[in-house]
């Protein structure tokens, strides 16, 4: 596990986590994932901590899924195949059960959860577009700040055989209006900074370098909080996020129950595959215009 | 009943419904509500159907419920008084509790719970204004295109001795905003593009021709879903609304509840009696700068 | 209209409304409930009135609805059947929604909104078996009274071709258990005196005469708010209801929106027809052991 | 208690409530937020009324809660550390809890829970800045007109020590959207008119004279309810705060509940305290500069 | 304030509070009532509790709220109607709600509050009967045990021109069932162990002797914890109270906001005296079969 | 996978699952849970299928997760162990997780999750007691029947290190009382046929023979649904557990969430080894009285 694609650092009352793999356009396998979540709890247990930062690197501050790890796969569904040729279709569904649930559905669930239940305010930090489980970790934090135009949000659910993630069956029609919502996610279209900006971005700090953008932002929270009683800010989170909590608990569960079917019919799969091979083929340097 | 008044079309995984009275401005009546409702459970059990498009021709999208149904209602009331000169207020009551709950309440409510519970993506294609039940149900959609800056919903309750209908009092706030939905609705003012657009219209295709229009939304749409899994669709659809309709089955219910005493007393009946004889005095031909 | 089958009278605090018509063993078509809802709203208006005593006569408390009204559909029908001879589906379905909505639906929701939403305490007096709506409505009552054993109540819903109907997915399972709800709705059990006891009903008067029992209870409700502050006792019925009543108001438009197709479609009907038939021939006295 | 601060005047269907201390920025003791609560009782009960406005005068609608109320509480507070110099903890607690409770808790949950339940429509004319409780009660009103750019509204709780009041918790997101309500709260910032502009406000009159915006607004709503049926604009807000009632019932009771600890801690008494000394030392004249 | 009636200890995982005036029947003032809170907060914050338990001592568990506070109220009313002798309603009500709040409602919502919110198991040890917020209490721990057939649970709002109090609203019907929660709340009814016993009390110890009765369920507590992992127990009663303490947050709010009009107006103070003084000629020693 | 120990057969509108591992008390490894919900898909999607009928053989009907799982999970453990060994806390949490939530959250929530879903009627026959996740799914079942006063629930979860498991949290609260539930979950008690009773269970058939209860309650069952309309059965189920499954799915995830740092933590892991050498000492034939 190369954990080194994401770091933290502590200044004052700010837990900074950062994204550090431009070279992959910060893609994130469910490793990656599941310490991120790991991350969130540090902050979470540690006093002195009030704001959890999330910062990236590069032109994306995530693409999403590492396409990569479909390859891992490959074995493992043919062995299902080759077990069930006489036709048990009850026991190769379970098995496929299994794998899923295990490869994927779990990690979604877990991270998803430490985002929901995360008590200290969660902000984020945009140098660029962010797509798919990324996306939706980015709509359940509580103050977002864009680096400039180039900023977008996508969830690329139906083009890939999947449905709502990460919480998003809530988070984007509370934030950008439901039937805007439905709009980018029945089409899988990019939602750009004109639908972002005072919805989900606070505000567009129109730079053109990252490290200028996060270096910014941390200067200006310091001086924001310098008259602020900061245990007001925590009780407040837990307040606003009073109702909406409970609900994103229940909408976590369902969203993952409608996916299983999905990826035990081999949909996904079939698609992130098909998708990890045009991308190869332009040869990533526009993959963004791809997505 | 004229039923080539809404007809319908299929094309690939598209369900077309259309109104087709412009000389009416697509006034509707209660049976005409109920055929529009039969359509959509048509397109609910048609497995090859992903997507439920509302288009109409003429000026107006649709005016709302037709005025006509007025007359209908003279001799039946007249009756019921005659039965009750003796003056037992029960009896009366009851008489024209069930005259109102059969011949208006009932056709609210099932249309509305057809519209809400329909699990196809809804698409409405506004030609021009839309007015009363026929607003709410356009508040129902999940997409909702423009064809212009004459496009407008007005819900005129306050003016007919109405109240909420067809799920307004959930869907306006929630796409709206609440302090704008009270402003519309206490003084039923028109909710005119600058304030659909964003919220409700998720685009204005600034075009002048309503056939034009229909067919370049098509055209879009059959682009759009090129590379899409649509299963993922109905799918996201089911989880963005599943909390919503519980919300949307709850107030469906009271909103007629609290319609039943004025609709009792008379007052809608009064209202829809004068405002027909206005129209009929201006010939119609000005008609939306009337309601 | 017989209304006379349904009296009121007040005493003090008391409104009493009795149903007199022990020949039909209180049977009840949709004028008379309507009419019953009209004299709820009548104690609802009247400030002195702070409890609503349901009183009945003759050996059953109500066997429910009136089959009778079976045979006043069989013209309407018919004629519908032949408007569409040409095979127009969705025409028929138009006029079977509209026939099943104003015959008996709406009639069931307005029913069961006034029942849910009545301020003043419920209380009903049960001489003998309660049937169908009728039971769904005594299930709606705040403080439940019963005469002997032989007392119970009976929903048949899955032996007429129904579903849950007046909130009874939500009185029975709150009230007598999930699991005991399960074993009585989906088999058509009687749920009799030893499952009643404690759960519905609050006290078992052992008595054999129905004047006798209806007199006593007066005699002990007068006693006991004799050093009440009846105020409080509304105040307390709308805290308790509180919650409840949200509940209710949405699973009575659900119960209402799952029957409907079962009504489009001929079951209830057939079945009430058959049942009329079978008791005919029984000669209506031991109509009790059929139900 | 200086009644003559709040006066109300009835014109037709309008119950006007009028803030007369334009020399204190219109800030409110205890006794002044009881008595506005007093006044809306008033109007509730006035079959006549029906919408309630909040007019004020001078530069601000309201700067919120007094600060002369803390020079009160140094002798009892004194008394409290006296009575338990021994060290007993528990004893301390229990008084300061019953000071505070009484002494600033109980009014705002009162206040709270009279405007949440308010079923008179609700109007806000914003001649200036809106701070703290004040401002979370004009969250909770219907319609907000706004005098020109220079009105906004601040909530600085995080600077107070405090946490959401008065429903903030819930209306702030609901008409803000959550983003950029924790931006808002979290560095206790000013939010503008460009940000309440269509969302809390509904029409920005751009006028410099409060005497005449008062007038105006009054003009136009008296023209707009002209031809309406006053008794639909109550219903439909019973409908458009029904499940937003029971939320907000919630919350104001989760509000108080997670303010307390810090009362009993002092912090909020302390940061009042210096705001006091400092706005002192500005003499005031500045003082909308300094919150 | 007499802080030696109540009293703490702390035994392992157990902390046990006392109450100690049996001489009173251990009868609760507003200050006793929050010093209850008060320990509880105590329990709350101490790492190595686990349990609370409540134990009582005497014929009483506890009597409920003091009658002798009433006379403190004397001077203060008959000050408010001197101060408003020329009639000024409005100014009246304000003082009157003052008064009210802080002298009563403040203290109810504190106290529930802090139950309903309390993390550890809560064990309440019935050694008698037990009345009104004491009682609403008892109905808010989670397990209950009682000594013998004499306990019994009364809440006698309908007869003090008091609502529920305490949660009783929801805490009532959930564990007695909605019907038999009506019957003994309008009519003042004790809920006697027959009634009690399963729903409420898990454990009836058939003994005499209270001292005895609260050594016998330390020892049995003991050893049953002996082989638990103990966080388990508080995580599985965060787990249980989830849903349910958002809506007795609600109705907390919900039910002081209901009984406070009844304060204003003097029902509850006027009975509360009627009260003491048949109380003060029957000397006490029959006390409870006067409640 | 040894999928012969749980079979199915089809019996005109039964679907019937049978545990047949007698010898090993019917306990269940991850995979055989998955193999249960596979069968329960398969159920769900045969129409011809309207009830779904478990039965088990021998003594237990499920002595719940088999114990053998543990030793799997030696190795990977000491390989986390020893790849951290130089302290990386945050990466050795990453892993742990992720091993949890492979080897048995995931499971937990899937076959959660399908059974709180299943649209058929879930009947349960229990020939003998039921232990853990297996009573967790017992407990979701609409209706149960019992062999005779030897059948029991445990749910050992304050014993093993766990926390309610498979939606008991709300089951058990919402069939058995709150009370009660505290007493059996808090301290690990079994739930015996007294209190199981007309709560969970509806009918004790006095049986000794496993196969004899197994067939007469299918012989049963065939005549109770001679007369009934089989859809109207779904219908009801339907919207009996309408609003509950909605608290289900949020509880299934919360509950998952609170299990997790147990987990990674060990706690569950050491206990279940214990237990385990417990019970090869005593030789497992007296294995039910050491749960």
């Amino acid at each position: 596990m190369s954990q080194s694609k994401i770091t933290y650092t502590k200044d004052g009352p700010f837990f900074i986590i950062k994204f550090n793999s431009p070279e992959s356009l910060n893609a994130m396998t469910s490793q990656d994932y599941i310490h991120l979540a790991t991350l969130l709890k540090l902050a979470e247990k540690d006093p002195e901590v009030y704001f959890t930062v999330l910062q990236s690197s590069g032109r994306f501050f995530s693409s999403g899924a590492d396409f990569k790890f479909i390859s891992e796969y490959k074995d493992v569904l043919t062995g299902i195949e080759k077990d069930n040729t006489g036709g048990d279709h009850a026991a190769r569904e379970t098995q496929l059960t299994k794998v899923w649930l295990d490869g994927f559905l779990s990690t979604n669930v877990h991270v998803t959860d430490i985002f929901i239940n995360h008590s200290k305010v969660l902000i984020a930090c945009l140098n660029g577009p962010v797509v798919g489980l990324s996306a939706a970790i980015v709509a359940l934090c509580d103050i977002v700040y864009a680096m400039n135009d180039d900023v977008y949000m996508l969830c690329p659910f139906s083009r890939l055989g999947l449905t709502c993630e990460g919480g998003t069956s809530i988070t984007l029609p509370m934030k950008l209006g439901m039937n805007s919502t439905f709009e980018s996610l029945m089409f899988a279209q990019k939602i750009k900074m004109d639908k972002l900006m005072g919805n989900i971005v606070v505000k567009n700090y129109k730079l053109n370098d990252t490290d200028e953008f996060n270096k910014v932002i941390m200067e200006e929270l310091k001086t924001k909080i310098k008259t602020l009683y900061l245990p007001s800010c925590l009780a407040m989170k837990k307040l606003l996020r009073s109702s909406l909590n409970d609900e994103l608990d229940k909408m976590n569960s369902k969203e993952v129950n409608q996916a299983l079917p999905f990826w035990v019919d081999g949909v996904p799969l079939n698609r992130f595959r098909q998708m990890f091979h045009n991308k190869q083929r332009v040869r990533g340097q526009r993959a963004d215009s791809k997505l």
